[in-house]
């Protein structure tokens, strides 16, 4: 019996316009703005209002479709030199995310064989709707293949927010709990706050809330004495990047959490897509990891909470081994045991 | 050779006026205020202008030092009624903090055998700094001790501030580093931040910065990366109360920390005064844990971050199980292998 509630979703195409939630205002205001222009969607991805690799590249795919759509070239060849300008001014709205390039590159490839441009123009909006509803089945099946390893009751923590919103729609980490909740199942969820951008307390607690799932908020450093006494039964986190051994890039803080899991002999899960698996790189000793402005750590909200002048240490990644992950949960099914052969299998 | 720096306290005792450090406008305002009269000293320990058990207990003495300086008794007897009465009144302006009942009582204590209104007035300055005196004598063999455990150039991660403004001077877990500064050797600190409450982002690291002690911060989450790509030798952090066997109540995240020094394999120390070790407590699974304000991790700096309405969970303790406890650095020596024999040898 499939009850009714909201999983938010931050990417609408609405044929004239795009209806983007504006994550940079959550939790206080749910706002919704409208996309109209390339410039708009250009604005969106630089400002982070829409974050989330897959929901980047989703809103840049509507909005390449939405630019097209305004063309009032005549021939195909004037059509495409333009798609390709703007393909191409897009994609610099946020150089490093994979899923923009890759979404945009998608988008063109598509009317590289049309025969007129009305014939362009339909495709592109088939298209983009197209990469929304597979990434949408995607974090699906995460969701149902994730939710066969919990049980009615379970308590399980997360970090970040690999959810609804920095996707088409159910997340990663966070599918399974909205497939929970369509099945009448009932999981309760601890969100870990994330410093230092807090997307745990942000996000992850606000989307989850929107659902009517059970989510209490904790600090980063109450993960251990939370675990011990609330009964935490798994941990569940997303990632920004698998190698081909199964060493996971994550938001920084997945690491001490991966650790926790393995002294409290609790499982790990990974949540991720095919596409977050990097088969070019052997292990994460290899995944280079960003270090973001220190004004992160010493201002929260603007307001400056350290001493003038302190270092700090600011990486926003983190690598957890392979000996640490339970399972990686993807589309494609659970891996688990000797990641390397797996990985390599499932992709096969 | 003894080099120049400052080690800052937080309370100062100037015949007739206690100079206190305003702990409530670190780090942006390093401000002094001057308490004069026995609510001034009230109204300090409330509104947590001061904070630290020691450096509480400390700055009470004082206050009932200064207020009975103040008194126009004639009599023994009617000054020691007096003297009671104002004791009780800043015994009940932090009630849980058990250094301030003792620093009192021990103030109180103190001149009950005196013959002279003018004696116990002199008696009651006299024991006051002698609390301070000692309490510093204590931190800085806490100090001497722990810096036998560090070599020069060691890499030591910390949390919370068991620093020197929560005590007369040095601190114990920050003790070893104005140790080592003191004797020309280089340490380099890292700082967990200490959410939620920040001590580490505004306390800890201010005070190592004043001392020019090499001090970074980071973040709860940032632990693990920290340890394994900085090269963490060891992990020191002070303590709220430790039982017979030697569980350690400490600041929130303290565990997690714990755990991690453990999986890096590297020590982990409490350095705590044998004023902390709590003999009548068995276990750690003893101590009640107290659970604070929604409000500390939904807000900061009075600004909120997270869905209105959002369930938390708040310790502001937990608890480190001994099996995780390298060491507890104590003025009297340093505890290791079996705890509980060895903290009832110390103790005898």
């Amino acid at each position: 019996m499939t009850k009714t509630f909201t999983i938010p979703q931050s990417v609408l195409w609405k044929d004239t316009y795009i209806s983007l939630l504006d994550q940079q205002k959550l939790p206080l205001e749910t706002t919704y703005i409208e996309l109209r222009t390339l410039e708009d969607v250009w604005d969106a991805i630089v400002t982070l209002k829409v974050r989330g690799a897959p929901a980047i590249g989703i809103t840049a795919a509507y909005g390449l479709a939405l630019a097209a759509s305004q063309y009032e070239h005549e021939d195909v060849s004037s059509f495409l030199v333009h798609l390709q300008k703007d393909k191409e001014y897009l994609a610099n709205s946020r150089p490093t995310a994979v899923n923009l390039a890759w979404a945009l590159n998608r988008m063109v490839n598509s009317v590289q064989n049309v025969s007129s441009v009305n014939a362009a123009k339909t495709t592109l909006i088939h298209e983009s709707i197209q990469i929304h509803a597979e990434d949408e089945e995607v974090c699906r099946q995460i969701g149902e293949n994730g939710l066969s390893l919990f049980k009615d009751g379970d308590s399980i923590l997360t970090i970040c927010n690999a959810g609804s919103i920095a996707t088409a729609r159910y997340g990663t980490a966070l599918a399974p709990f909205y497939l929970a909740k369509e099945q009448g199942k009932e999981l309760k969820v601890y969100a870990s706050e994330t410093r230092p951008v807090f997307q745990g307390a942000r996000l992850t607690t606000w989307e989850l809330m929107q659902a009517g799932i059970d989510v209490t908020l904790i600090t980063d450093s109450m993960a251990a004495h939370t675990i011990k006494t609330k009964g935490i039964s798994a941990i569940i986190v997303g990632a920004d990047r698998i190698t081909a051994n199964g060493d996971t890039a994550n938001k920084i803080g997945t690491y001490n959490l991966a650790i926790l899991a393995k002294a409290f002999n609790i499982p790990f899960y990974v949540a991720a897509p095919l596409s977050t698996f990097d088969p070019t790189l052997d292990s994460g000793h290899e995944i280079p990891i960003e270090e973001r402005d220190s004004k992160e750590i010493t201002h929260v909200a603007g307001i400056q909470i350290a001493p003038t002048g302190v270092s700090t240490f600011n990486p926003a990644f983190d690598v957890t081994p392979n000996e640490l992950i339970t399972a990686i949960i993807t589309e494609k099914g659970i891996i688990a045991g000797n990641f390397t052969k797996e990985i390599q299998k499932i992709f096969n």
